[in-house]
């Protein structure tokens, strides 16, 4: 059955499982030490430009969130989010599980802004009895938004230095990193993502790995004994080389990019399929994920054929679907998809 | 210094006091096995018309709520309240602490709605991804709201039913809630609260005792070992005594609705005071809170001579202030402001 | 009935209660920043002998024990202690609860030594994969212990040594503190213990207080934003002045050494009336917790007429009972037992 | 290098890897819903011998024990473990990282006693303030143990019958249980081990995956919600067929149990290797994993040509080493390592 249900419905991109099947016999120590992720490591630090990184390897995103925001901010802290941000709403209270509330800001297109930053915190220390509330501790935003759209390097500037003028450490999720970097829209490099944050994890899982997210804390400032945390929220890998192996080839020969180049341009012609046929968006996304209004007959219809995801209601007789794609989608699924709309 | 900062400005009411320096000097066993708590919940038991009801005393109600919700609800669940409700707001993310997303609902005054409640549910299960998100575990409101305002019969009617259609148990922070009960707009008594809701909490600390909250969980539904719990809390007293002296004296006599009464009689001058001179209120409170709109340079002017305190700032030139009543505030504490006022 | 069953059998030092009801009227600042608060912590600033000391008022001693600790160890530190210490067997896995392992060291009548500390680092680093491992991150000794033993100055400076050595904070549980100083087995003063540690608290609920603990940061070293630390914990009283008044009483004219004193001689009475008739002791204790092994038929012949408590099972024919002493025990409450024993 | 140095040293068994590749472009679904996983599912269910199992897959071992153990105790419970037992020792305080205690009991090579859980709870109900303890709520045992030990038949039937007669859950961490079944010392089959347990794991990672371990609730008996609480722990793949396919692969053909016997001969021959030439053994192991004393000049000869793990110093001049085997470990290896102790 043809498939946009999401950038994960696939295995890993094919050179990915050639080099599993390579280095499958050649003994390595474990937890991360074995020569695959020092070498992946390297080439990322490379890649961002920032040779005081510090780079880890963690299976996914939930858990990548959990372990980095919950190490990073003191007790009584919490992480400023959009309210539509992943930690906020897709994680079943990972991030509250481990003692943090989030504190939710509104967005727009899954983006918040550098004076919502300013002025939620300049509030805060307006209220007499502050220290009886959530001190913010740390601003996460994810890189493409949850709604697939992505900051200017304008916008990013301005967050940063809101965090820093108020001592707040930035953290970008990078689930769909990829993807927001080779959008036609994007205006920065990764070496730009790098230099406007303090950490950000370079997905893998939805960009061609069978699994993993490479955490990068840009100058050297990853928690002290980061390991044990890792190994304390379960994130730490017996087999770490199944991440090395992953990444070390994800970043050989840009492969990172090019396959969410790919990706890109799939979604790019899936936008020119629905809009040449009159269908509204629900957001302008310039990414992978493509926000769709079906009429909910024509949802049902098409479901017989192709799976996409539902996203919401949008009105009684209209819901609001996601098409992703990915390295593994075709321009014969395109193609196909289009023949089904035409039918 | 006159003040009406807060309804916890003097120490407890004299009857209490005098019945601590009776009882001094009785050997009674420690963590709440004495006979003063087993008097005082026999007498809470039957003031809430509740036989079956378990009661247990703690120290404050930020560590009540604490403990009650979170030994309540499940793993992934989170508890519902209103934006503005005390556990979402100014206990400085205490349900976070112990793993539990505080799930905000919009607020009207303080208030949530029984439809609120009833959409929440519903829109959550349709969503797909569902079992990512955070359970609705439970339904916290606070009697009356940190506005001061109070639910009528029938809006707790139908909050409890939606609680009770969608197996979410209903818990009322009673913080003040003997203000709510004597107010002239209540059309409840402390049985009906008993029978709307699986536990609440009578406030003591807010409401003359020097501390302490008696928690009333109305059918036999306490938590297994919620002893211990409380414990684990940090909020079993070694001295329950000192809990047990002080309920058993506000359940004696019927002083727990007298002092409120008085002091809502106090409010109501309070609030004769501001409207006769023109003054606007931010809310409309039935309660012992009157939260009045006062210009900037008024306020400074004020503030020399009375404690109250600074709410949320209105406009540029005029900020929202509150001025409590209790046990302690004197008809002879109203005429000085007046004079104030005036001068 | 006659009770050694604790030392928080009574309620308050008198002189406690009478300035509770004194200041009972005096309109105050709530959340501990009133004036006896204020003043408290200046009397106890000198008392101790550190003029940079931070002290902060809490309510009970596992609520303390759990506060303090918690908030000076890192997301994977334990806490190291005695596997007899409070924290390891007493309060309902408090310190678990908030994310954190009690690292128990073996005892010698409920004291550590300082070679045990610094062995476990020593080994804990030799073992290559460290890293999986809960790090230590701070030291726990109760003074007096739970067996009623105290530290001698060498041993306490050994230890302290060893932690520093190791940077590890220590932290002095004083639940009983009064007891300890006052013994006349001890060769420290209350400034020699603020000396040697890195906080530690004044118990005040078995030194005559109703309830109350204050803990002193000896250095200027308490965690940023403690306050909002207490108010997460459920630790911040709204009617602080309910510890002020009892600290400042307790700290004016040496009364909380003045009832530890007269605890002390109350127990070298007790331990007197039993030696003297052939009993022996399961542990030496020379504070105001004596540990007598009674035969069975001799417990149940007493319990009919004096309350002590449960301690442990000796042998099938005999069992471990404490008595404990505090200001309310009376010399005419030991002729009483005398009197019993001898009937 | 030659290397004996864990049983996770090598990648996937090469079967896995065809089904990786062979799979890798169907689409499936995400976070466990996929076929693989439904398919290994069912399998696993026959194997096990329980139509009424639940299985879930989750991608390491501590990150198994801390969501297994975690939502199956209530709050102010802990599970019961060996001194040695992983979740005690080597998972960085993971348990308690969730609010919860390892409580230890004496071991011996790695095994605790049924009578020994008996006398925990026996001891823990006469304590008088046993609500002040942490509540024991269930029990985990490892098979084979930390040690390479496993319990015999009749062990694990004594011990499930106390954990039953206490109301126990209890939990085998079966990281390794391939290698348990397979020894040449065990008595007991996969049916058997899920006929004496409530929860336990099939660990993958150490027995030829790349990663994941699969959950097997014996009876229905799930925690409700657990994919929910999967995601909380960070522990749910979106790629879930990763976890699938190989599981789907290790119980086809048998798969699993061939590889682990074959593991279990490689130790064997170790074990003679080592008996021949009068090494000692530390621990008569009769799994994957022998545990040879060293003296330390041969230790540190032999490490420039092989790998093997430091475990413990055994004395001054004495180590104990760890040689593991796998699915990867062939006969030449094992000659290898002969001539290197001939040399």
């Amino acid at each position: 059955m043809l498939s946009f249900a999401s950038d994960y419905i696939a295995g890993a991109h094919p050179e990915i499982l050639k080099r599993l099947v390579e280095t499958n016999l050649v003994s390595q120590p474990g937890y991360g030490s074995d020569e695959y992720c020092q070498s992946a490591a390297a080439k990322i630090k490379e890649a961002v430009g920032r040779p005081d990184a510090e780079v880890f390897f963690l299976v996914g995103g939930t858990q990548t969130n959990q372990t980095v925001i919950t190490t990073m901010i003191d007790n009584n802290e919490g992480v400023i989010a959009a309210e539509t941000g992943h930690v906020s709403t897709h994680e079943a209270g990972a991030i509250e599980h481990c003692g943090h509330k989030v504190i939710t800001l509104p967005q727009e297109n899954g983006k918040i802004k550098a004076s919502s930053i300013s002025e939620y915190v300049k509030v805060y220390y307006e209220n007499e009895s502050f220290e009886h509330c959530v001190f913010p501790g740390m601003v996460y935003i994810s890189f493409p938004t949850e709604y697939g759209t992505i900051y200017s390097k304008k916008e990013l500037e301005d967050i940063y230095s809101a965090c820093k003028e108020n001592s707040l450490p930035l953290f970008i999720d990078g689930a769909r990193l990829g993807y927001g970097l080779e959008s036609y829209a994007c205006d920065m490099t990764l070496k730009d993502i790098a230099a406007l944050c303090d950490v950000f994890y370079i997905g893998g899982t939805k960009v061609g790995a069978l699994c993993g997210e490479a955490v990068v804390y840009t100058h050297g400032n990853a928690p002290k004994r980061f390991i044990g945390k890792m190994k304390q929220h379960g994130a730490l890998l017996a087999k770490g080389r199944l991440l090395g192996v992953q990444f070390d080839t994800l970043f050989t020969d840009n492969l990172y990019l090019n396959i969410s180049k790919h990706a890109i341009d799939m979604a790019e012609l899936i936008k020119k399929v629905f809009s040449e046929r009159g269908y509204s968006f629900f957001i302008d996304s310039p990414t992978n994920q493509q926000f769709i209004i079906l009429d909910n007959k024509k949802m049902a219809e098409l479901r017989k054929d192709v799976d996409f995801s539902y996203w919401e209601k949008y009105d009684d007789d209209h819901t609001v679907v996601r098409f992703a794609t990915s390295w593994s989608t075709t321009e014969e699924d395109i193609k196909a998809l289009e023949a089904l709309l035409d039918r």
